[in-house]
């Protein structure tokens, strides 16, 4: 089933929800208050209870929220419940550091292959995958990937989209520090880390 | 000055506005209606009037936004007009990355110190940056260093920001998978890149 209500912003909010929920859970916390769960995430109580009551509302008056069945949820609305096979090209220092990134199989999701132009890393090992050419970007569908990430350099992102879209990829994770372009039934998400870092000078004190 | 009633929430997506502004501004664009502002960065219109209202209306009726105008007061707000240094803690597959990442420039950060503990790594050099060992970041504060970046291993997280806040950092980029705890007067950004993978399955079609 699918929430068509659920606004992009709140999209946006879950995986942060999840994250500190997983968090709490290992930390052996079966519930948490929506003040309490505010103060860990640094958001207003309101805006919490507003993204939850998308779905439903969980939390027990005095009680709180019940940690592992929100985890349930959020993972169910976010279809993060399976394991998702990841594709990623560009394999210089950014896609290395997203292949060793400890993080993704919280999520379950899986690089199960990687591709590089480079003639000099085409055959190379990484863990249990090979880096394969380029070229053999239009396998993916057959292989049953349809999730890619792009960590190529920047005037290559463009041309690299193209042909993952051609592969008949759903869904793009863009490394590259750059904007792409797709058709519109291709989702792209743009991870661009030094925007995070320019919050940082405004909480700086005086400098 | 600073801006003491803008909120968490604008303050994260100021720097999302900037980078869109900033390349509007890059491809010559000098005005933009707040409805194609929203358009482009796929947030509603009036969340980016909101936003904006908190330090002042510069746009123009009919005629919108001014480009280089909204880049002046976003940086302004965000402090990001003179350069950040920014110490790196970590040189792997992370650390490399973040260093090689060319987005960094673009807000006025400067990795120009890097530490690792590993002593194959110490005295090699990374461009204009020479590794050096993890006991030598008790010199930062003297060297007029600020910012700092935690790219380690999950399980050195924490040891690494102790260190961090003893030799005066003020801000932290933390780039490793776990949360780290700090006296309040220090600003933590835990950036999770797998998080906004994590949005991903939600937009596939049907899977």
């Amino acid at each position: 089933m699918r929430y068509h209500k659920i606004s992009d912003e709140t999209i946006r909010r879950l995986p942060v929800y999840l994250r500190d929920l997983l968090t709490l859970s290992e930390q052996g916390r079966s519930s948490i208050s929506s003040n309490d769960l505010a103060s860990l995430l640094g958001v207003n109580p309101w805006q919490i209870r507003k993204d939850f009551s998308y779905f439903g509302d969980f939390g027990t008056r005095g009680v709180g929220y019940d940690v592992e069945n929100l985890i349930r949820q959020i993972k169910k609305i976010l279809r993060l419940s399976g394991v998702n096979k990841v594709a990623l090209v560009g394999v210089g220092n950014l896609g290395m550091a997203v292949m060793a990134y400890p993080g993704f199989k919280r999520y379950g999701f899986e690089i199960v292959a990687a591709f590089d132009s480079a003639a000099g890393k085409v055959g190379k090992q990484i863990g249990d995958v090979r880096i394969e050419d380029v070229v053999a970007l239009n396998t993916l569908q057959r292989r049953n990937i349809h999730v890619a990430a792009i960590a190529v350099p920047r005037d290559a992102a463009q041309e690299t989209a193209d042909a993952l879209v051609d592969a008949g990829i759903k869904g793009i994770l863009n490394f590259s520090p750059c904007y792409i372009t797709v058709p519109k039934k291709v989702k792209v998400i743009t991870i661009d880390i030094a925007m995070d870092l320019a919050r940082l000078p405004y909480y700086l004190p005086g400098n």
